[in-house]
């Protein structure tokens, strides 16, 4: 099956991911029919373009897809299952081994269910969030059972190459595994330490740079939509927290150690240590999370410069670097509360730093060494 | 005083901080004598352009910064109260009370010291790494003590704005209670969280998404710097981490209650209830970090617009928002591993949402919506 060749499709739940789905698989020229709960929400993502209402008379989808919340998948997959005996189903939930707990639990057929997640999301939400693009070189996990039949993976495998996703197959424990520690763990952690501000003094946060910034920003993310997928993937996020609490103990208490202490020679022996450890352990962490381009982790180096906070003046910057014929791997902008100028860092293949920073220099930018 | 009529400056310690503070006011015409107990520091510092080396037959200077590492500025600061009996004494650690408490149980005179922190550093560091615009718009707080005389307190806000800096004045443990909330603390968590990863298959880091990337990015930080800054203000960091693990205890608790039961209905009341709150919390305090141009938090609405991996393109794009009139106050990018293209994610003003997503588009950028 190829995007020419996709049958009928029944998106179930018409909210950003179901309707992002039809919009485009219609671009493909698939004929989509779109069923959900909420008539408002089938109505909007029909109005967006993302397939038409399905209808009782309609003949048969070859494949179903499921973006429900959560907490209700798997009984929305169960009734498809039944209600199209021949069409292979998916889904689209952000945890997958309850899921797959519960169909085999009801006796589902499984040789015709195959799960996945495809890692995109916005922090918009509902059919007028959707996007063609949304997937558009995202990774999107097929979780497939031992059951699945090998028709059914590959309709799944193929609708995520369609939907311009990359495929990475994974069991659903592994996957559950992975995304606690790649985001639900990181939620958490940046939820309670935004939470920490809360009671902070208003002057404190005026001096809040880049950093603090970085390490909030998810904190914004929709609290009922994550306490369904915290609860649902708890099995996995709770010994990674379990485990990160074991070290938060560990420098709280050379902390104490530190606190009691006159001076550096008269910390216990080994509570700095432990805060160092603790602080490396980052380091080697960090350094594992794949770059950019994926694969072997890559290394670039940084060149940052001096912006004026002024219209245009950015992409001055930019456009020289491009005719400095230098690729720009990454790009961050830095400004702490009522700056007049904002650092640009720029990110670039280690070969590249010299020549760029002298043609910048050349050009008249301001160069942070 | 001003930058006109700065008398001579002794900088004590020359690496990042002392050679930059050096490079700067010997730009403005100051005479700036250089100390290090390394007297490589010292050469590279003066070679950087950051003043000359200090002679023992040198007048006498009117103001010593002291940009020595946190634990031994305290010793550092009473020396050169000693040794210059008409100078002010400021000092440049990230840790202000502990300086504080240990000059005054030394007897220092206090009247000529005035502690000080520039929120301002780089990922590199030693002199080589020095630049005059260091500070350029950075919060420099300005912690004066209760003996602090009028005319050292005025001297260092002075040397502040000569730097470029923003004073911020804050008493010794206002400043060490808010760096602990928006700079130590928020270390420790990326610190903690990134190194859950090391244990993380590397199949589960290839899901990471921009969200692991932030909140884990500064955890590349220097370890012993780091320890030495933790261990030096433990008696504020300590607190918010103790109160931070209780939160992270409560949601642990709260998913062992979800893990137990059989979906949402049997879980135990009030357990999704506090995991809905720990995410809510989190919004409430992310929400109160000051925006760009400090003071008001200001809203600003984003604008996202899909950019092709191709030298140039992102630099079009900046050109493009220049010419629609619309200034851009931040901007980020998304990209996953092996993704083609990127998100790149503009924040403008909420007015001007609706006629940038015309502009672009009118110019044949394909916007996320």
């Amino acid at each position: 099956m190829t995007a020419a060749t996709h049958g009928p499709v029944l998106v179930v739940g018409t909210g950003l991911l179901g309707a992002s789905v039809g919009l485009r698989l219609r671009a493909l020229g698939v004929d989509v029919r779109l069923q959900d709960p909420s008539r408002t929400a089938v109505a909007l993502a029909r109005d967006v373009g993302a397939g038409r209402p399905a209808a009782p008379d309609d003949d048969e989808p070859t494949l179903v897809v499921v973006a429900a919340p959560p907490d209700v998948t798997a009984d929305v997959v169960a009734r498809e299952l039944a209600r199209h005996p021949e069409a292979v189903v998916t889904d689209v939930a952000s945890v997958k081994g309850h899921v797959l707990a519960e169909l085999r639990a009801a006796g589902a057929p499984l040789d015709r269910y195959v799960g996945s997640h495809p890692m995109a999301g916005r922090e918009r939400s509902g059919p007028s969030a959707a996007v063609p693009d949304l997937f558009l070189g995202r990774p999107w996990v097929i979780a497939q059972a031992q059951e699945s039949a090998a028709h059914a993976v590959l309709a799944v495998r193929e609708l995520a190459v369609d939907l311009g996703a990359v495929p990475v197959t994974m069991d659903a424990d592994a996957h559950d595994a992975a995304v606690a520690a790649v985001s639900h763990v990181p939620q958490v952690v940046a939820s309670l330490m935004a939470a920490r501000l809360v009671d902070v003094d208003e002057s404190a946060l005026g001096l809040a740079g880049q950093g603090l910034r970085d390490v909030t920003r998810i904190a914004a993310s929709d609290a009922e939509l994550w306490t369904s997928i915290l609860a649902a993937n708890s099995a996995a996020v709770r010994p990674l927290l379990t485990a990160l609490r074991g070290d938060l103990d560990a420098v709280i208490d050379a902390l104490a150690a530190a606190d009691a202490a006159q001076g550096p020679e008269t910390v216990g022996a080994g509570a700095l240590v432990t805060i160092a450890h603790a602080i490396a352990r980052g380091n080697d962490g960090v350094a594992r999370i794949p770059g950019k381009h994926g694969g072997v982790q890559r290394t670039y180096d940084e060149v940052a410069v001096l912006v004026p906070d002024e219209p245009g003046a950015l992409a001055r910057l930019l456009t020289d670097v491009g005719e400095a014929g230098v690729n720009l791997e990454d790009l961050r902008l830095e400004h702490a509360a009522g700056r007049p100028v904002g650092m640009t860092i720029i990110s670039v293949l280690p070969g590249a730093v010299a020549h760029l920073e002298a043609e910048l220099t050349a050009r008249g930018w301001r160069l942070v060494a």
